[in-house]
């Protein structure tokens, strides 16, 4: 089959790879039907992450299974589903704790040597009955965008929030503007966040934000920001701020804009170390968050989906296919495409 | 009126200094009936925290109101008073929110320039109405010990606890044997904890800890005490951690204690940098934490104390007066003495 892989910087190729076969009774082999580029995979691209060796790429997707182990159960041929970025066993502690990405067997599409990565054709899914979440038959197609959001973004941007503690009511900052910084606002929104400040530059992506549920815009950079951010809530921060960039910018306008004894969610893979003890201990701040337990959250993300009441779909701003990969990265790379979503 | 000073590291004395009276509306002059010695003044009279200049010490006391100002409202002369480490005005947007360490218009005891030290015959007390809280006429003398732990070192690992999340079942490692570790087992049995697993590798103070509610005293240190506990846990670790000390060392087995998606509760002054993002992203911990809100907390547990059901009075091991002070920094230094009591 074809398939994404990168083989040095800046070096992404369509190349033909074996394709995926059952080799445990607990597979699945889903064809993949919608992938996505995400900012992890750029930081591969871009050399801030190091590439193991020639890595398959991507571990977003959605697609149909095509064929299962001999003890997959409530997973059948023809199914289409929903694919956490990570394949986790369901069966150790962590699993039953609701932590998928601590799986004591966790594999990470495209990451975890030997294990497919979700821009290509097809992908083997190891433990097919935990990781997978079925669509229910007769969903439009219309549908996948947001769907393909449910795999990581979306529900990225839930555990920002989440971990933060948003509630009714609240008064809510979102630092970044990529697809999980929009997905916060969103999930802000959706958990009753009633004032939700925005931190973007781009007018096309701050339009996304509006439209997710931002009230207010911050369109300044670094110090400036922080105090539009303070001029606009009176001089007094806000109790939460959503921190999704994971850069020392992004984190120094977080810590500036968060009032005292609130708290920072966070949720993007971080390249700088973080706020230091000392700097918050008379400020009583509360930091939580992490990789997103994607599969923990499917469940009900998906619901609101399917009703409609949930549409992270406008994160997608472009759509190609596997020749087109190379290109799309580039252009996510040069931020004129804010996410791409490509068909196989 | 004497009062303790330091003079340079390890240079105690008692010293006559001015008596305090009444300068704004909204002061009081208190009394001092016990005052206690506290790790915090260690880190000055070690040096590890610089002074300024010749430093009035203390911030932890119990007295009773001699005088006054013309604006005070709720505290009259006579009352006796427990004092949290810090004054705050009561009317700020932070004292307004619960959190009187950020006020606006804090001042602590000995450590802001200008305001008297808690080891002295009396202290002025700004912010009267706000700072203090009145201890109901008739109280036994026999419960100043325990209610003078909770100007700061009860109050303080109940905060740990509180920021960690501990409620009724939990499993919970507490990280430290000085007070505010000690004080945080008594916080977190009740909170609800069913099991507290404390690390002391010092008999004495591991007796009070199991006095206190541990249910497991880790005696070993560093990576074996971080074994011992994962022995205890079945290999799991505990949902909860909290961080009594404030070392690059006892945050390594905090750490090393607590389970992915769990959290740490901290409430001592931090002498190390603590964790970076990068290596807690996969682990989905909450950190939450910082210096206590005393004044917040007073009322509940003031009522714990009062019908008996609360008593850290153990953590003081010797009482001594303003004359033994530099005696029992010595001792405390020296960790022969847990905690000192002190009636001027």
């Amino acid at each position: 089959m074809r398939a994404i892989t990168l083989h040095g910087i800046g070096d992404i190729r369509v190349d033909t790879v074996p394709d995926p076969v059952v080799v445990d009774a607990t597979d699945a082999v889903v064809r993949v039907d919608a992938t996505a580029l995400c900012g992890t995979d750029l930081a591969f691209y871009r050399g801030s992450r190091p590439a193991a060796g020639d890595q398959r790429m991507g571990h977003e997707f959605i697609g149909t299974v095509t064929e299962t182990g001999r003890d997959v159960r409530t997973i059948r041929a023809g199914d289409r589903v929903i694919v956490p970025f990570n394949a986790s066993d369901g069966t150790c502690d962590y699993c039953v704790d609701g932590l998928p990405t601590s799986c004591r067997n966790i594999q990470v599409w495209g990451m975890t040597p030997g294990v497919d990565g979700a821009q290509g054709e097809a992908v083997r899914v190891p433990f097919a009955d935990a990781t997978l979440v079925a669509i229910p038959s007769g969903t439009d197609d219309a549908m996948l965008p947001a769907l393909l959001t449910l795999t990581d973004v979306m529900a990225t941007g839930h555990h920002a929030a989440v971990s933060a503690g948003v509630g009714a009511g609240d008064e809510v900052a979102v630092i970044g503007d990529g697809a999980v910084g929009l997905c916060a606002v969103l999930a802000a929104r959706r958990l009753g966040a009633t004032r939700i400040v925005a931190f973007s530059s781009h007018e096309d992506r701050a339009a996304v934000a509006t439209r997710f549920g931002a009230t207010d815009i911050v369109t300044e950079r670094g110090q400036d920001a922080v105090d539009r951010l303070l001029d606009l809530t009176g001089g007094r921060g806000v109790r939460t701020v959503l921190e999704c960039v994971g850069t020392a910018q992004s984190w120094d306008t977080a810590l500036g804009a968060v009032r005292n004894g609130g708290a920072i969610g966070w949720a993007g893979s971080p390249a700088t170390r973080g706020p230091a003890l000392a700097d918050v201990f008379m400020r009583n701040l509360k930091i939580a968050g992490g990789v997103a337990h994607v599969r923990t959250y499917l469940p009900e993300l998906l619901d609101d989906v399917l009703t409609g009441a949930l549409d992270p779909s406008p994160v997608f701003t472009t759509t190609t296919d596997l020749d087109g990969v190379a290109g799309a990265y580039r252009d996510m790379s040069s931020r004129s495409t804010l996410k791409a979503l490509v068909k196989p």
